[in-house]
């Protein structure tokens, strides 16, 4: 028997994703989200949610373009800040040392020292009610040298990115591979047979 | 210096979630996905996409109404068959031995062995491109007794849900909290002062 814990968004895990963009000014800011996930494979995309409230909802809708950058678990304290304060009261690059680079390829600017980083344009704005959805395209996608496996593939491990339980507002590494995808469950399959 | 990736759908991490639908007979089913996220809190709505050639893609236009099912670590081998086969081809359910239960809310199956479950109804249809992207809006949480803290509320380290890592393709467990939300940022705000 389930017990119901009613409409809340608690699924998981959720994403730790800095969204960055430039104000009309051409000033760096970056919002984190959670709210947000791959959406498309062809083209290539990414969909990330955020309340018309904020700076970064205004700047995107602006400049039509944002950066989604993905931080390893050593830089969750200066990701965390980031939803913390607003855009608009503070210089949110400024306070935690970290440095805005301005993309070549979209009009938004990318964080240096966050090992992932990828650079979209908006294909689609999805009004839902609280939240907007923002789908952007993925133009290219960055890489640190040292979160690439030999072969030159991203290495998750290296990579070591950050999940977020809603229910209990806590962030969480990732645990070593307990699987493989479209292999784990082959067992169920032979048993068809 | 970045090395590009290219334009490939490389972000981490992304949930590993079974999408109940029932086809036109009345026959229970589920796709695994990777590709979706909570994408609004008023209404609380999450994001899924399916290929337009999925069985469940046609199932959930037809029907309007979908559950999201988050397994447990000890369930990703069930899970993972649920992304090896059609359900053109085979029932999903009577092949790993998990039971399909009718949603009294919407218009979809749950899996009873799974201890999270979502209903949801469909409040938009977004064409991506490869992908349809289906807003649903949740109509209702339900957990098992398990899972839930001795407040009664959700418990991320009962439920251990899954990470999947893209890149590797692996699938992954959540470490223990490496720090609250809305907190451990705040440092650099001190720093202002």
């Amino acid at each position: 028997m389930k017990k119901s814990l009613g409409t809340a968004t608690l699924l998981a895990p959720t994403p730790v994703w800095l969204v960055g963009a430039y104000d009309a000014s051409g000033r760096a800011n970056a919002a984190v989200i959670a709210w947000g996930g791959i959406c498309c494979s062809k083209p290539p995309c990414v969909a990330i949610s955020l309340r018309a409230a904020t700076m970064t909802h205004g700047n995107i809708m602006a400049r039509r373009a944002f950066t989604v950058n993905i931080p390893s678990e050593e830089l969750i304290a200066q990701a965390d800040y980031f939803g913390i304060v607003s855009g608009r009261d503070v210089d949110k690059f400024a306070a935690t040392g970290l440095t805005a680079v301005k993309s070549e390829l979209v009009d938004a600017p990318y964080i240096a020292e966050f090992p992932l980083v990828v650079e979209c344009v908006v294909l689609q704005v999805v009004e839902l009610g609280l939240h907007t959805q923002f789908v952007g395209e993925i133009k290219d996608i960055k890489a640190d040298e040292a979160v690439l496996a030999e072969g030159g593939g991203l290495d998750v491990g290296k990579l070591r990115p950050v999940a977020f339980a809603p229910s209990a507002r806590t962030y969480h590494g990732l645990t070593t591979s307990i699987g493989p995808a479209f292999s784990v469950g082959r067992c169920y399959a032979a048993k068809k047979q």
